[in-house]
């Protein structure tokens, strides 16, 4: 069965971004990018605090079932789409680790999902961080190794010692 | 039955979006907002031009099938979200007036949706597009009447005489 | 003497910034656009705490030595812009009421001023910030009156009352 | 004579603005930002064109007198900041090449400068590039090593081989 979704999990700045981008253009079909970033961009300001999901001061997120509830609507969203068609690219965050891959693999059941792990030196990912300029700075420490916690993946790279395209070619080569 | 689904129709810069922002703000319940935006960010570099959307310098907007398949899709996803609980703010524009509404209406068949039309004098919203500065000119004046015709609302709101939170505090009494 | 510098003083969300594109539209001549914003944008995280600028929780704004010592030196480059040929478009918070637009004047000695208020009532203000949905909310109302106090204007508009176009031809008017 | 210019010169996607905000996180002094993209931002649209600056579809910029009148009087502003004080980091494209560092060094004439040239392979540029997705495709590739012909520097980096935090310590050990 064709690839249906992509998952990219990975810490904050550690690149996946770029590398959703970079699979846009090198892939033949259409495929469109959704994240949790999206999500959170749609979320209404009650549920950016301790009931939704609230960003500390010092990089940590804490998330609520608030949250929790409107993400297992999203999921099933997209999904959706996919089952009707739409190739989509997922940028994530696992911060359950494998707790939260079996929750995302259980939402996206019956679809044929590549597993993608983005990796990032976490002093690699705090520089970036810090170069982005649009980030509380200790996410992408918090994150860097805590997201892959018991995850399994059918490919993985490392943005920091390979550049977001040549990453994505890798990954494109596990696309069928 | 709740309205799970409020659509706000409107052309380019007649205002849905503050309005879309200041509903959030006076809903009781969590409501996430979603719109066509969102869709063309996260297409890829190839479905825009004329294969997908395109958007013309002097404001005019071609769709061709790659794009009316993946907004399928994407609309799919969106009518999924809903069946699984998410209140959902739907920002669009509707190009083929009543034709739009009646796909629409297919595509989100089931749902419990408040019809909202956005309505802004064409010579206000081309002068909020001059404001705005992230449009290209043109826009505004082709698509605010058009986006209408032979659309039937539950309640329409005119932004050129009324603020977006009056706005949305009048769309907010038809939401049950 | 041709005028070389309009200052638009204004509270958060009341709409200068939309006006200052209104006025790059309408003007005959290149303006270009250089406000408040600009400058923390340029900032280094260092300065964004209370020995620069802070941004409270409910709207308030505390300025320290730090960004004033920048804000001088920023000031005084715009003037020599101005002294060099450009017109520059000022879109400004005077947050001290007169005693900021004393300081600004001086800084802006020997060039030709156009002072214009920029007016909204504090409800409509209020409103808009929700709507804008970029802004932390209380900075409008707080805002609002303050930073009119004292102040002598050339032109003054009401965007609550006129579009911004309408407001810049208004300006532009007066504009040598 | 303390530093009181830091000139960055590199192509489109060499990685500047990465290392701007770099330089403001380990420079012991407040140093602000300001760049070429800055003024392009406060232009109005006349100067969108060809009378000012515009971005042709494959990566080319062509630049008119009626830009260079503006990009002078703006050079001369922030001369003029840095003699008042201001501490400032310019983000560059010497289009020019030399002929653009001669300009320059005119218009900071007397400031304590210091040149830095931010090289990155065209390949690499390219890549990152599409990872950005914000940016017509082709610019990094054509000023990759067209803004370095026969510019002097005193310190050079190279983001291809080396991150930006570590290019921004690099400089930081120039800076007196």
């Amino acid at each position: 069965m064709p690839t249906q979704i992509i998952v990219l999990n990975g810490g904050s700045s550690s690149g996946k971004t770029g590398i959703s981008r970079c699979l846009q253009a090198v892939l033949p079909h259409p495929w469109i990018r959704l994240g949790v970033d999206d999500l959170v961009d749609a979320l209404p300001p009650a549920l950016l605090d301790g009931a939704g999901i609230a960003f500390g001061q010092r990089g940590e997120v804490e998330v609520g079932d608030g949250f929790r509830e409107v993400e297992a609507a999203w999921t099933a969203g997209i999904a959706a789409m996919a089952h009707a068609g739409a190739r989509i690219i997922i940028d994530d965050v696992f911060l359950g680790g494998a707790a939260s891959q079996e929750r995302t693999r259980a939402q996206l059941g019956g679809l044929a999902v590549l597993w993608v792990g983005v990796h990032c030196e976490p002093a690699i990912a705090a520089a970036r961080e810090i170069a982005r300029g649009d980030r509380v700075l200790g996410m992408a420490v918090a994150q860097a190794e805590l997201v892959h916690r018991g995850v399994s993946y059918d490919v993985e790279v490392d943005t920091g010692r390979t550049e977001s395209l040549d990453c994505a070619r890798a990954i494109a080569a596990h696309v069928v």
